[in-house]
């Protein structure tokens, strides 16, 4: 009876029909070197842009910084352009095509992820690193985004947990790694953008990192939660850090602990709390670990953006030395400061090295290679957390 | 001394400048008419096409379909080209630009979806039942990714929970909702696409659905996880249904249905388990409440595949009718069939409710208009959620 009802047809969403292009793009090949192509017929040119290129030097709001290159692709006898690089080094890169002078994502690769109000294209070169990036066959800790009561902000807010592999079925009590993003970004930077679900699984795996939770807020006091996952829906992120870096967020950090440690079986404890932060996160951490001077015993600002506010007046900021030392003074474990070497907050950030070497205040410090990107900030989450929670 | 280190550029990663332009796309205005707009100075020609214009006839691999219409746009002094709308209806809507022929997302709105191998730009026009579709600010649930083993396909598999609102601090159980996607889908199709978080979140707080916890599982027995989730990693879905219309999900589905229950405070019982799902996900629903007769209350069939292949020969499609006629004897609250009038399954689900008309198996039938798109299936789950465990 019912094989008188057999379609030949497959079942799928019409939508997805109408985009589709019959090619691979982009293909990494077994010596790593990466295939780009693109369907575009009647182009008279077509590039790909990327961070896998030589930068080349750019204006930018922060003065000249270092910009993807270009690279031309060129066209078949049925439309599709195409561009082979050399053997790329292991890392996870973003690109995009420009086609005519227009830049747009690749058609044929789905992986997008959102970086303030733009959306790139990425892939992954294997070996080396990069294999801290990869979904492996191994235990996999979960992700979770729910929603906290901030009565210091007075909203519920959205966040971002990790919870290492085996948490649900265990009885133990885990230490937590705070882990703030940067300016343009929300609750959703770090899971994204830092692959930090895939970097600790892989951590943890490999024995390299302690079974951790990983906490990871939003920070920008003027939203509930990330474009199109807040209350506002959705609209274009600005650059703008309305009443993010006024102390308002920093003062009211209390809540985030709060809601962590009663909603999670953790060790509650200044040994076992750890925070850090990229750019205006590594701020936030500079001014959180010292606001709340006796709570982590861990620090780690990753290209910090060492830039109070002139009309930062919140109480936050007062009496800087003051707390500062009481910081120093109370002891921690780790103060870790990693800054790239092309980095338009690299002086800032050794002007503030050696306010911390007059204060004979302990940390330690790695300079890297490259500016103020992602690709630093995943290398450094990867070299931090190993130094957690010992 | 810190204000020596003020530094007064914005801290924000290198890369996010790269695509950014000084444009609002799409602009939703206050009557619902939409402004798209997009700077492409060298461009002869610039579309709109999504499935907000009205539907044109193309052909597919599944016949004659309704796709998306095509619009102008024109170019201003700028360089911009831009086409406002008529006022539209309530709806999630979906978009991409032609720039001369090349089909493109849109640089200046960063909400895409991936569906199957394309990434779509989407917006949301308000009122009626697209307010289904917002984050509100009421009590939200929770959305967590994570991994269960499932002995019967061999491998840890990727799933998505929904809980709703308050799960985490009652000591109350709840029911279960098992909430299955379509070929070309995965563990991600429901809460993306489906705006699943979303609906339930509004449902639950308006008092029209009960507090419920909702599991997307990932149907396709190749895979551990999405792509780009999973151990594969990051390649180009494909429409391909190999091995996930054979029997061997279905067979294998209790591994959910334990882990789901060993994990979650769930009323586990006949009264409080529902499955549902759209296409294949309607498909699998099928068999799998027949194969597992008494197993669950509610059963949705969204524009189902009603499609057994030829050489499905496993044991879960043995017995067909035999199993059938058990599942309605045992009993069942609710089996709701659902289907749009345009779609390509609908004489399969003609003569599937033939079928049930002649055993005398009680359903309800629901005609949308419109074909096997999204759009239905979203409002499908908004009108089925309600009719739950009462």
């Amino acid at each position: 009876m019912l094989s008188a009802l057999l379609i030949q047809a497959e079942a799928f969403p019409q939508e997805a029909l109408f985009r589709a292009q019959n090619i691979i793009s982009p293909e990494v090949h077994e010596d790593n070197s990466v295939t780009f192509r693109v369907f575009a017929p009647n182009a008279k040119e077509v590039q790909v842009t990327g961070d896998f290129l030589p930068t080349v030097k750019m204006d930018s709001p922060m003065g000249q910084i270092d910009g993807p290159g270009k690279a031309a692709l060129t066209k078949d006898e049925n439309g599709v352009w195409s561009m082979k690089t050399e053997p790329l080094g292991p890392e996870l890169y973003n690109y995009s095509f420009i086609v005519d002078g227009f830049t747009t994502t690749d058609p044929n690769n789905p992986f997008l992820i959102r970086d303030v109000a733009s959306a790139f294209n990425i892939f992954i070169v294997g070996g080396g690193h990069a294999e801290l990036f990869k979904v492996n066959d191994i235990p996999h800790g979960s992700v979770t985004r729910r929603w906290y009561d901030s009565p210091g902000l007075g909203m519920d807010r959205r966040i971002t947990i990790y919870t290492p592999p085996g948490y649900e079925k265990s009885n133990e009590s885990y230490p937590v790694l705070y882990l703030l993003h940067g300016a343009g970004g929300d609750e959703e930077a770090w899971i994204n953008l830092g692959r930090t679900a895939q970097i600790m699984d892989n951590l943890i795996a490999e024995g390299k990192a302690k079974p951790m939770i990983v906490v990871m807020p939003n920070g920008n006091v003027i939203q509930d939660g990330a474009p199109g996952e807040g209350s506002k829906n959705m609209y274009k992120p600005q650059f703008m850090i309305p009443k993010t870096m006024d102390g308002t967020y920093e003062g009211a950090f209390e809540d985030i602990i709060k809601f962590v440690e009663s909603n999670y079986r953790v060790k509650a404890d200044k040994a076992n709390r750890a925070i850090a932060g990229l750019s205006m996160g590594g701020y936030h951490t500079l001014h959180i670990s010292r606001y709340y001077p006796n709570t982590f015993d861990y620090m780690g600002l990753f290209s910090a953006a060492i830039m109070p506010r002139e009309d930062a007046t919140g109480k936050v900021y007062s009496n800087f030395d003051e707390t500062l030392q009481a910081q120093m003074d109370n002891g921690y474990k780790l103060y870790w400061i990693a800054i790239g070497k092309t980095d338009f907050l690299y002086d800032a950030n050794q002007q503030y090295i050696a306010k911390l070497d007059s204060m004979k205040m302990p940390y330690e410090y790695v300079e890297s290679e490259g500016g103020h990107i992602w690709r630093n900030w995943r290398i450094y989450l990867s070299q931090f957390a190993p130094r957690l929670f010992h």
